[in-house]
């Protein structure tokens, strides 16, 4: 069943005329229909009538139609314009730009322009490290897609992938004071795509990939990290598969599991569930049967010998599953403590976990339908997490990427290393003290503020750790031309 | 004579004594040697001593480090910080982005983000005009460099021209309020360059091509028009050229010539100049000489017959200079009313100025030495103007620029054509009333915040004339999805 949402909110400028009780016409006409009001307020209120705007949440698109229509249906009402909020907010995009500095005086023009700028411009002819320090390098990501793979949309287009795009400039922003701009990429090719990066990249402190269609999203990713020394990072993979990671180590730790021992299986092989094998792998965990369409993979499948499966499939094939277990996810969930769903609804029934170890862990991320309904689950698993925001244990990425460039800006990393995305996993399961685990509580809200102080943490001390940061200039002091 | 200027400011943070006098010994020392005091603050006043910080502005590098000198020379002082301003104020760049929606609750979220953003994403995918609405395309103009010809200091690299790209995209926003974001291009291939701006296009509605060096500016800049259908503008040309046209304009007004009477010398053929020649002959000028390092240019020149000349002179070479005058830039000035100076200091002197026609103007723009200066060329010359904000009628591209693109940004214009550079000018030009114009203010001043409104409303007027306006959403309210 649906429910009213501000996603589908709509305001509704409505002239009445000055005769009592006509108000609370049109608000039962719009209660009569569903929808749900959630502000009123007196615009004008002049001679003939008054003006009201009233803001309302629907639950569908076709809802708002038939809201509309019950306040058409009000004789004294005359609807005068109707607004979508959702389409009003993006009107001119999300983001803008602003000054660090003032332009108000000849003497800010000449420290901030020309003439005064050369000299710092010199400075970084001489050390372009330096740019890193007196440029918007210091802090500064691109958020990079071609619009192959947004949302559930699919291939939609640059110009049509950009509201996405602004929207994770929006959070970078928000919830780590990154500043993020989106480029959108007229193409499609690989190659271009890779060449393209790297020709703007000195404008930027990080790339963050978005929305590519897998595999290619693979074979960008990593020829990118070849070959740019800032740190490149695929959200869809490594956003998931980190906070998965998280979720597993506080679902691990409220049980008194060791994540190693842990038996997994995994529904859907695309860029995010090749990424959560990696990292799981990366953690510990050796029993691990990763299944796409056609069923369990591995080096016995006929596309495998054949050459047709691609390439991160045949990663999959030749690091998981050495017993070639075959069948459909249902079947391999057998005897496994968690299920990692990453593909869509109705692949397995919620009696299909029954067979599962005792007290398993059942993570079905599938957006928005999960591959398994919490209410229809919970009689047989112990700790359940979707993607969903109406449910316990959300999976978001927005838990990892805003803390994740915080931590690398901070430090000035070369790359995002394998240890430090399972050090953000760290800092995101951290945030939650022991007393406050449950089985609803593995994982910490997107609106936490200390999520992003604990990842970036995390990350910039294993950079630091691990040498991948800048030598010249790791206290932020570079010493200044005399 | 160096001037202490903003430009080589610094702030000392020193520690003085209880004693009174000490200030006074301090500053007594940093005015000995010629620095500019501006400020005097205490920060601390301790136990041992007072913490004062002392801004200075000094006139060069060198002087900077006699003013420390002195500082650290009077006994009682002890000298705790030096900070240079200019690159303090560089620290970390000079532009950030923001939000243009809150982003505090799952409503916010819901609306910008997941899930109700697929909806903006799948009008924009059915058409890609409306990411003029609902993108920040409607306000965005690329500022793109490949850092080959920065200020007077040539090809610094991508990175080092950075800090005049974002001090660009500070005056777009401060006064037009236009979102620009540079993008330092790592390649100095015309074809890359061009491939580049047209794959990262989808997500700006302009694009403001900056520091170039020519020729290859020219190609670069013309492809692009050719090829993309939003504004393209290379400002070294045409922002000077706009400019230039303003000034000439106002001057004619003021003696009560006309602008196409007018027998024209220009010293230097790089992109401005050659820019300033179009647009010149573009508003009815047909006397016209352009000097190179090797004198005049015509169709007789040895490079010109031998193909050794590059594109932007043939140009010249074939539409200017019809007599197939000779000479260098001191020669052809001989009975020409305007002589334009885009080259260096020394080409001319002030005597040779006697050559030219009664009443003439000279428009010396060589940075920051111009071609003959002001004081020297007074008593031969109506109207000066030069390129420097310390004399009168200062050329600066800052009165262009920010206007054209808000014009055409207004209007969504798909170019900006000739006849839209001359609607520019005229817009500059009409901001000084007739009762206001003299000698020494035919252009108006940097900060006259009326110049981007006219020249605005100059350049969207014109575009909507022409019908270079996107003619599906010309008024601004495209229908939304029902």
């Amino acid at each position: 069943m649906a429910i009213p949402s501000a996603q589908f909110s709509l305001t509704l400028r409505v002239e009445l005329p000055h005769e009592s009780g006509t108000l609370s016409k049109v608000t039962a006409a719009i209660s009569k229909v569903g929808g749900a009001i959630v502000a009123v307020d007196t615009v004008e209120a002049g001679g003939d009538g008054t003006i009201r705007e009233i803001t309302i949440d629907c639950e569908s698109q076709d809802h708002r139609g038939r809201v509309i229509k019950a306040v058409q249906s009000v004789q004294e009402a005359r609807l005068v314009e109707t607004t979508d909020r959702t389409f009003e907010l993006h009107r001119r995009g999300k983001i803008h730009t602003g000054l660090a500095a003032p332009l108000k005086t000849r003497d800010d023009l000449s420290m901030a322009y020309t003439p005064g700028v050369a000299r710092v411009c010199s400075a970084i002819a001489e050390n372009r490290q330096k740019a890193f320090k007196y440029t918007i390098k210091a802090n500064t990501v691109a958020v990079v897609t071609d619009g192959t793979a947004v949302l559930g949309l699919g291939d939609i287009g640059p110009e049509a992938a950009m509201p996405v795009m602004e929207g994770k400039a929006m959070l970078f922003k928000e919830f780590a004071d990154v500043d993020a701009f989106p480029i959108a990429l007229d193409t499609k090719d690989p190659d271009k795509i890779v060449e393209t990066v790297k020709l703007i990249a000195p404008t930027f402190g990080g790339i963050n990939l978005e929305d590519i269609s897998s595999p290619r999203c693979f074979e960008i990713e990593q020829r990118l990290i070849e070959e740019l020394d800032i740190p490149i990072f695929h959200d869809d993979q490594h956003g998931t598969a980190i906070v998965v990671l998280a979720a597993l180590m506080n679902a691990c730790r409220l049980t008194g599991r060791n994540i190693a021992d842990l038996s997994v299986s995994m529904a859907g092989a695309g860029a995010a569930g090749v990424a959560c094998a990696k990292i799981m792998m990366g953690a510990g965990i050796t029993e691990f049967v990763a299944c796409d369409r056609f069923g369990a993979i591995h080096t016995g499948r006929e596309d495998y010998q054949s050459g047709a499966m691609n390439a991160p499939k045949r990663w999959l094939a030749e690091n998981t599953n050495k017993d070639r277990r075959d069948g459909s996810p249902a079947e391999v969930l057998e005897g496994t403590d968690l299920f990692c769903g990453l593909s869509g609804p109705g692949i397995i029934t919620a009696k299909d976990l029954q067979r599962m170890n005792p007290d398993p862990f059942v993570f079905a991320m599938a957006n928005p339908v999960p591959e398994v309904r919490p209410e229809d689950a919970a009689p047989y698993v112990r700790v359940m997490a979707t993607g969903r925001s109406d449910y316990p244990n959300q999976i978001n990425n927005v838990l990892a990427f805003p803390g994740i460039f915080r931590g690398v800006l901070d430090v000035r990393a070369r790359a995002i290393t394998e240890e430090m995305k399972i050090a953000a996993a760290e800092g995101i399961a951290a945030t939650i003290e022991d007393d406050e685990l449950t089985e609803d509580y593995i994982v910490p809200s997107v609106f936490n503020r200390e999520v992003v102080t604990e990842v970036a943490r995390a990350v910039s001390a294993e950079a630091e750790r691990d040498g991948a940061v800048r030598l010249d200039d790791q206290t932020g002091e570079l010493s200044l031309p005399a």
